[in-house]
């Protein structure tokens, strides 16, 4: 397995049509043909930020796994030579739908599949109506761009996820995300809503000793502006690199190696206490019992 | 149950004794009576930081739970009418020692106790040698200032921890610490080792949203220097009130109200998947099974 990986991240806006808002990824992917060796799009890639209001019209945009649109971005990464972390809206069954991620291989074949686990309900972040929370599970993706804990947006929250799969020899953990502020929120509470996002993640890293990185949406949306700011911070949760709130790419270059020389240094693993663990299995614990 | 809490925090240094170390303490405490309701010591306050070193002798530091000592602090809760988190070296029975403490009420009863679950052990932190892994499990402390979650030092590390005491109603995580950098190490990594420090725990406050507090050591023992910093940090990471690498008192003013108004904008706890966390209570998972 490569241990110099070259990961290039799409910080992604909506076109106003799938085609056109694909056609632009795929440029820009082509554009960097030789220079990468995983590629990270936005969540729902291929739609607008639908889940802004509850409209049945809006399933619509879902697709199957086996949809013309998922044929072509496994084919492109054949293409690329790339490991491609594709974050779609998925139509399983008649009626049933998650938020989910394909990660292909760059000889085109599968390498992995996630369903978002964490589902979120906010004003403006509809999502509960829409998904059904996943039932994957968390589990490593091997690849040949490192073993990728593929997790989704409001996962990004929850050290559980974070934890489970660090457990499973995850290198890198992977967000993508749409997030933004919803223009009815005080403009006072916007750095620090920001930072508080940052830090969930740079957590994740510090207590796992490993990559984490975040590819966010970035534009107006309704009443929604996506923030950007995606980034990749390094196992002791330094950040590397972080992009503004525009449209841009990303193309940064890790060394896995650090993650074991890190481990070395900061053995949490070795110390956990999961005779102790058993309470965290509670949605809430009353009356501290 | 008071919302408004003023607490004091006291960065500690070890002054040669454990009379004159305590002395200072009790000083600072008494001359800012009446100004805080909750008094924070740090790790091990009443000995020099001894695993720096494998040495039996220095299993002659520690105290029982009723030892004079442990006795006069706990009056000074009650004659200061404050919170007292009080971190000790405490012999359990012949030859059975914990690094523990004491949460004592403002009335001069004993509010609850606590035994550091998660041990260290690196090259001048040789705790493994002297302590026995806490037995008491992560268990709130319901007191007039706020539901503490006490947690000693290279607990801050384990999200799991956090998480279960968060999930019990704590409103602050209280870190007492004994944290600093070996002089073999190279200088240059100094600013990234503090941070990553500091946004574990601010991870763990955003994760969950409530207050935490980090106490540490200052001062140079032996081959330690201890980086003090000792911080306050808000629900959402935020760092409140942050102190420098010298020995200086912090009084602080925290709104235990602000939890509820974050969490009602950052859900997380209404979305957790408890049925798909088990394999958190694994040491490890080989080739993701």
């Amino acid at each position: 397995m490569l241990q110099n990986i070259k990961i290039l991240a799409l910080q992604g806006k909506w076109l106003g049509s799938a085609a056109k808002t694909l056609e632009r990824y795929k440029t820009e992917a082509l554009a960097n043909k030789g220079k990468f060796d995983l590629l990270v799009l936005p969540e729902l890639c291929h739609t607008p930020y639908f889940p802004f209001e509850e409209n049945d019209a809006h399933f619509d945009y879902a697709i199957t796994k086996d949809s013309p649109i998922v044929e072509e971005w496994k084919n492109l990464a054949k293409f690329l030579k790339c490991v491609l972390v594709f974050p779609f809206f998925e139509k399983r069954a008649k009626g049933i739908y998650h938020n989910s991620a394909f990660v292909f291989e760059r000889d085109g074949s599968i390498a992995g599949f996630y369903r978002k686990s964490h589902i979120p309900d906010d004003p403006c972040f509809y999502e509960k109506y829409y998904f059904m929370p996943g039932d994957t599970g968390f589990k490593v993706i091997p690849t040949s761009a490192g073993n990728l804990g593929v997790l989704i947006c409001w996962d990004q929250w929850f050290p559980e996820a974070a934890r489970i799969l660090a457990l499973q020899g995850a290198d890198i953990l992977i967000y993508p995300t749409a997030i933004g502020w919803d223009a009815n929120e005080p403009k006072k509470i916007y750095a620090r809503q920001l930072d508080s996002w940052v830090v969930a993640m740079r957590g994740h890293a510090t207590a796992n000793r490993l990559f984490v990185l975040a590819v966010n949406r970035v534009g107006k949306e309704n009443n929604l502006s996506f923030w950007g700011n995606s980034f990749i911070c390094a196992p002791d949760g330094f950040i590397i690199k972080q992009q503004s709130a525009e449209r841009e790419e990303m193309i940064v270059s890790i060394d896995l190696n650090e993650i074991e020389q890190n481990r070395r240094i900061w053995l949490h693993f070795r110390d956990r206490r999961v005779d102790q663990y058993y309470d965290i299995l509670n949605m809430w614990i009353d009356n501290g019992k």
